[in-house]
């Protein structure tokens, strides 16, 4: 970024109101945030090798900001998306929120009655009453939970808040469907929805009349009849209401939510053939050119950055709003099987639905190149943007579970660098591997993180993906289905696919870990499905132990 | 407004970026344009004496905005909305833009065959090839204008520019559907279509399965299925855009569009009941109901500059982008009456179709309660508003036909309160025939008004609407009428109704105006109907004359 005075002496030729800073210069911040985007769909292997699956999709971009900044390993959010989006937008679990499925497009809609109804199904097990109609930043709403985004306290604090994309924190007819009551100054394209109608251009991102519906794409009417990908359009949108900001010399928060890479799996032209000559089916072809397109559109912000003389003093976290779909059968390949060596994909609470990419660029700051595994979890994003940006007094009406690892990021990282270069860490294995204690970091490698998915998230059963919770610790993670009432251990230090259950071997740790599900879903007064026969809630997973 | 040094001292607690600046505080500009709002449909009277027409509607807050400032008794604009707007944003005559008539949903769509198809008219003229894809702020594109458009210069000139509402200056598909493109910072609810779908938010603005069309509304999902009629919507949305400027001391333009008061005439159920009351018929009642909409909208926007303590400091240019309708049954009354004493309305060049409510607010700078009888013209705002924002010096591609009229409402507005107060002003029509002359405010009180309509407006014929150009020049007034190869003469001053054709009597005064107006036309190199049997251009008005 150019200099202050610089940028000023610019500035006072043209523009008689020109910004001016107090102290040291803010940084822009920029959340990049795509969509059911699996742990091994980009190039970067998160693991501690590199899987034949991270080989698919070409993400030289990904890349190229994992070498300047640092890879999070153990990066975990929801099993689906409105719950991740209203964790970071509030600071708060899933679990506490009782946000613990996807909102639906319309105020008072369940979508668990909706598109799952309970008379469709065979099921021993119902749900429960869960905030529905999502975060709100304004009290009185019924069936959902009032928060102070931290957008709204960027923006009382002099940032420029800009958001792009899927919103999808509450449905039609609530507050929070409008970005502009989220603390945001500007919104393009936001929408509550949980994905487009259409990617394509030519048409109109489904607001034609045989399309339309409520996931008509709104705000990109220039491109209607264009061969342009939704996913490029939403960049070239970005890119242009950031001119403001940098002109001006004023910090901005990008909130960039890519509709991508969720259905419908849309060819990116741009991409598309590439694949198909490397002999992917039809499915896997158009997904792999919609992940290489989320790519291309960091690598189109981040030229673009540099050109305006920004991206240093820029941080872009990247991430995912939960693991990528692995029971779609528009992807192509073999259900099931798409997020290898990950168990399962989006709706589990197996790894692959909940552990997600995740790498955070900060010049000066992250060493670069580096690799933490200490987890972190879509609510620690609240407090760790507002530190990033300074901001270190600020009122919430809602009690924030996220921690700030701003210091893992930076102390953090800067001993996992020194470890590689006294040679204490020599291999991606290694470097998987190194702790950073909670002396360094401020945050327990040990911490445990939950996941929470007490819903039928198809109107089909899936063993695997309905009505679980789990809960990590260390190396150590228990799953509780909760139809079934069972209880499974995995050492996923050791078995990261999550096949091997060890709940029989070893009860003692069994046990412990129950109880510590226990105290955490107790604590978060968490919701738990109820049987059908009794209305009676299932059980706590200590309850299951004898 | 706050000091500027208080301003500084406030932020300094929260932001270490603030706002700093130089020389002069800069004002904040709001452009409050309504659709179809007619020169009868407040109760400011624009004329020389209130008619019955000014009793129909309250509009208590338009008042006010008149008393504090200048009521503009000859403001003139389009017989359609399209060519306004476009005039207002490249400061280019409609006949200059050949954008004469209403642009589509969609690029390279021409209303002219989609909306009024020439095989269904039996006529003997026919359209010609007009700019049906509108302005453009880029180049490279067919049947359109490439321009710079002013809220580009004003961003540029650090001014945080601002869209809500209807834009209408290009179809979707092009570049100028997109206000992001145009200069503006914010774009709320901005799109291409020249009327809503829905104002009744209970039926989302037009976002249902069955109503949907590309005149839906956009941006407005946070009230779907609340009783928030659009004209409320848009305000409250205006209102949060303002937040961030007025924090950080950053003037701001608001291109403030209302949907209202254009068809379809859809209740506010705020005032509606009021009307019926009164005695009005139902069409009436929901129109007059509409207008009040627009009222209290002004009246809330005003409220809140108020409270943030800049309202003092913020210029407010109040009108309509053409006249109010008189062809359509919705509106109840008596068709083709509802601007009287004026002719017509929309659509036609005769007096009710193209004078229009202007008033404008500049505290400190217009005097208040006066009225300027120079004619003011649509293209007159682009460097008006460049000029009112401080800004000298400014490139553009498109040659700019208005003239900035900040010396009239200045200078003029004083020179008019001067009169009031040494009592050579003693009344409305004295006040309404006052002239302020060239050598103070740099325009010409006889500068020529030219209208320009060279299309059949709707699917059917209507006389006094279709095909016809008209030249204002002081008191006179000639219109040609395209398709009958005739010219009226008429004497504004006299005969504001336009019903006493002088064509006969004053045929040295005809010949005078019809070379005035001929010139006019070749000057802009206007485009005019060809005859259907020979394919030839219709007669330039001089021809005409023996």
């Amino acid at each position: 970024m150019k200099p202050v005075t610089k940028t000023l002496a610019t500035l006072a030729i043209t523009a008689p109101l020109a910004a001016c800073t107090v102290g040291e210069e803010r940084p822009n911040i920029v959340l990049f945030l795509i969509d059911d985007l699996g742990w091994l769909d980009t190039s970067v292997a998160f693991g501690e090798e590199v899987y034949p699956f991270n080989l698919r999709h070409d993400t030289p971009n990904i890349a190229a900001l994992a070498e300047q900044g640092a890879i999070l390993t153990s990066a975990y959010v929801c099993p689906v998306s409105t719950p991740t989006r209203t964790s970071i937008m509030s600071g708060m679990n899933a679990a506490h929120t009782r946000i613990t499925n996807y909102t639906s497009v319309n105020k008072d809609w369940n979508p668990d009655a909706t598109d799952t109804p309970s008379e469709k199904l065979d099921d021993t097990v119902e749900r429960t009453d869960w905030n529905i109609n999502g975060i709100t930043p304004h009290g009185g709403l019924d069936r959902a939970v009032h928060v102070t985004p931290y957008p709204q306290i960027l923006k009382d604090n002099g940032y420029y808040t800009i958001h792009v994309g899927k919103g999808h924190w509450a449905p039609n007819g609530t507050p929070a469907a409008n970005p502009y009551n989220m603390g945001f100054c500007v919104n393009v394209a936001g929408q509550v929805a949980g994905k487009p109608r259409s990617y394509y251009g030519e048409e109109n991102y489904g607001n034609t009349k045989d399309k339309w519906n409520y996931f008509s794409v709104q705000n990109m009417t220039e491109y209607y009849g264009t061969e342009t990908h939704l996913t490029e359009a939403l960049t070239l949108e970005a890119i242009k209401t950031l001119d403001y900001p940098i002109d001006n010399g004023i910090p901005f928060y990008l909130n960039f939510c890519h509709h991508a890479v969720h259905t419908p799996i849309h060819r990116d032209p741009r991409f598309f053939q590439k694949y198909v000559d490397r002999g992917m089916d039809e499915g896997q072809a158009r997904f792999a050119s919609m992940c290489e397109g989320v790519d291309k559109s960091l690598g189109d912000l981040m030229a673009y950055l540099e050109q305006r003389n920004v991206l240093d003093n820029t941080i872009i976290v990247f991430m995912s709003d939960n693991g990528g779909n692995s029971e779609n059968l528009s992807k192509g390949g073999v259900r099931h099987t798409q997020n290898s060596p990950l168990r399962e994909g989006k709706g589990s609470c197996y790894e692959a639905g909940i552990r997600v990419p995740m790498v955070v660029y900060w010049k000066g700051k992250v060493a670069a190149s580096t690799r933490l595994n200490t987890p972190v979890v879509a609510e620690d994003l609240y407090p760790t943007i507002l530190e990033m940006a300074g901001i270190e007094e600020y009122k919430t009406v809602q009690q924030i579970d996220g921690k700030s690892i701003v210091r893992l990021l930076t102390a953090g990282s800067k001993m996992a660098k020194e470890a590689m270069e006294s040679g204490q860490i020599t291999d991606q294995k290694q470097a998987n591997n190194f702790v950073v204690p909670l002396s360094v970091s401020g945050i327990d490698p040990q911490r445990e993180v939950l996941a929470h998915f007490p819903h039928q998230w198809k109107p089909y059963q899936l063993h695997d993906i309905d009505y679980m919770s789990s809960l990590r610790k260390g190396d150590w993670k228990i799953v509780y289905r909760h139809r079934e009432q069972t209880l499974e251990l995995y050492n996923i230090g050791e078995d990261i696919t999550e096949r091997n259950d060890l709940s029989k071997e070893r009860e003692e740790v069994l046990k412990e870990m129950a109880d510590a599900l226990t105290a955490k879903l107790e604590g978060y007064d968490a919701l738990l499905p109820t049987f059908r026969a009794t209305g009676e809630r299932v059980p706590m997973p200590n309850q299951l132990i004898k």
